[in-house]
């Protein structure tokens, strides 16, 4: 195994992970499908709507019999009847007739457009006066205007969000084809770290934050958190807790403590795993330079950084990228923009050139939107971390940000709640 | 029942839902929490750390022992044994000494700094060298600095994201009480509409659109979709559905036919309801001015249009902030950010004073971030809806936007999956 890769830059992590297998692909219904990603191409069975459809409370009549129409020289029509909601009529349109017709109903033969109640009077039982002309097709939804039968409605690759799922339900598809979500187990490590539970904390201990943070971002985007355990930092158990994990999950995070020997150790553990491979051994970028990529088969490993800021920021700039491209997202670029907003900086970002820097920042309403206030401090700060949005990057060719510069605040969580 | 009141402009029917009671509150662990809205007050049981902690590789020393110290001039201390992580040190640094310590490590009695290994050099196996000085305090993350013993945390009402997690994690918390998710009803009416499944469709029908994109909606604010049913256009049928749904739901969505005679049917139904009381019965919005809301003792109904595209905007300006405040949201400003992004209008957006307008926008990439593209055309069409990503809102009294205006683009769903 070759351990000594050079430090890569985050845009090479990101291109690896891109191309990265989609796990396979299960059938869902609609219920279930939204936030989830095709694993299919949905061509439109049917046309949408599948007949001529009034979209207005009126009368359905040939258009030319109201040519010329206008309030002092109304059209004269006689009602020949009324179409029934959700029935097709075995009435027809002759010339100078009209039959009323409710909004969502089905254009009887004969008829090209629908007047609006608004633009007639009623003269007795049997005749309407018209106001004002209508083309052909005015306020008719024409069947296949919506949704043409053999259209290409969605390649496989795209998240279906709520619209999407509408789409589908109007043209009977109710079960689809979308990729598995991945099942992440995460392994904390560190001498420091106890469970949660624990009290009084012994001196020199701190309690287990990544377990949760972490499980709490990958559940955003729609994985499956399993396995969630402490190791100790000793080789044997760390192999033990990753082979196990390998058999029931197609991520392993592990969560480094922050000494260099923890660091090392997830290093090791790929001699002891199946085909395993080392992509990434260090990343130019700050917070978390020490970040492993590691293949094992198919199962994906990532070392991250102990810190819980540092573990947080990989984690939505690596992790869940990967969490995305492993359910077949195909609209890669997107991933710039999910869970971001648009802000402006109220100081100067100082920072280095060559590397890639993540710096949190705390949101406030300005006259102009959103403004964003750098948080500078020890990384291991979780308090300060609640007061966070999310954070700004600062590009590995630029040496920093001026105060006032447009920029974009990626969320450490989506906007919604669940 | 009083079933004639005045149009309500959308910001009457926001302040109306924001003084909805939220729904009770029950313990869930941290695992769950996140995207949960809390119902409690949180107060900090201990202080984060517990102990004063090194950020740095190094040696914890006395700072005035290293005063003075330059690469020319460095300060020789002895080296008095090494701090184990997680472990309370017996050690104590005495004048003159200096105890290896890790990046997490407890800072040993007499010390108040580290020096980072960087600045120093080895002499023999007992002496070190320190080329730069360090300040008291430097290098330390000293007890409390994160969180303070007794401080306020979280108010209740505060949406939950994984960073709110660790530090719950952090402080040992491992049990939250957040309110309840609601539980929401989702009856469909119309003659028109059959369920999904059916296959040829018969003429004058349509399929059921609205149960499918309001559950993919109402998911996403972590409320629950319980019953889902397709009711016939009558009164009795409704009534029955109506009185079935309220003993296992807090929200009941109608979503009627597009004839104006469901939506009647829809406020008829109230006089069969205990404790029935009519809040809303047309909104100056558009599209969605029938939209009707009413109480039931404490459950909530709402009736909804009945055209896809209508529905879906109703649901997202009103109904999903109406479950945000049943689950207790107290940053109730934050709906307007929730699920949104900023844009620039590509195209003028024409509007009638008075009357608040959600115009389906299509988002593309600008050089100046992103550009909001106006769809207009027949409400009914979802088709045209999966090409859009949401809407942007001309406010009642503001008489149309000019191409260029900065919008901000109100999502259909959040910016993550799930």
């Amino acid at each position: 195994m070759n351990n000594f890769l050079k430090v890569k830059t985050a845009e090479e992590v990101l291109r690896m992970i891109e191309s990265f297998e989609p796990l396979g692909s299960e059938k869902v219904d609609l219920y279930s499908a939204v936030g989830r990603i095709l694993a299919e191409v949905i061509t439109a069975p049917e046309s949408v709507p599948h007949f001529d459809r009034s979209v207005m409370d009126g009368f359905a009549v040939r258009a030319r019999d109201t040519f010329g129409a206008s309030e002092s020289q109304p059209a004269l029509l006689q009602v020949g009847g009324e179409v029934r909601m959700g029935e097709a009529s075995s009435l027809a349109v002759e010339p100078g007739n009209a039959i009323a017709i409710p909004t969502g109903g089905m254009l009887p033969a004969g008829a090209d457009a629908v007047v609006m109640v608004e633009h007639t009077g009623r003269l007795d039982d049997e005749t309407i006066e018209v106001m004002k002309p209508v083309a052909p097709g005015e306020n008719v939804l024409m069947a296949g205007e919506d949704i043409r039968s053999e259209d290409l409605m969605f390649s496989a690759g795209k998240l279906l969000r709520p619209q999407d799922i509408g789409a589908l339900a109007a043209l009977g598809i109710d079960f689809v084809s979308v990729y598995r979500k991945p099942r992440v187990a995460i392994l904390s490590t560190g001498d420091e770290i106890v469970p949660v539970p624990t009290s009084p904390l012994p001196p020199g201990k701190i309690r287990d934050i990544n377990s949760f943070t972490l499980s709490a971002q990958v559940s955003e985007v729609g994985a499956i958190t399993g396995t969630v355990e402490l190791v100790g930092d000793d080789l044997d158990s760390l192999v033990d807790a990753c082979r196990r994990a390998l058999d029931h999950h197609d991520v392993i995070l592990i969560s480094g403590g922050s000494s260099v020997g923890v660091r090392d150790l997830t290093v090791s553990i790929l001699d002891f795993l199946p085909q395993a491979q080392l992509l990434v051994h260090g990343v130019a970028v700050r917070p978390g330079k020490p970040t492993i990529l590691a293949k094992s088969g198919k199962k994906i490993l990532w070392g991250l950084p102990g810190h819980p800021i540092s573990a947080m920021t990989i984690c939505r700039t690596f992790v869940l990228p990967c969490l995305y491209s492993l359910q077949g997202l195909k609209e890669k670029s997107d991933w710039n923009d999910l869970g971001t907003g648009q802000a402006v900086l109220t100081r100067k970002l100082p920072s280095v050139h060559g590397r890639t820097d993540y710096v949190p920042v705390v949101l406030s309403k300005s006259t102009e939107g959103l403004a964003a206030t750098p948080i500078f401090g020890k990384s291991a700060m979780i308090g300060v971390l609640t007061k966070s949005d999310g954070y700004v990057i600062v590009p590995q060719h630029v040496e920093g940000l001026d105060a006032g510069s447009a920029v974009r605040v990626h969320f450490f969580h989506s906007n919604f709640g669940r």
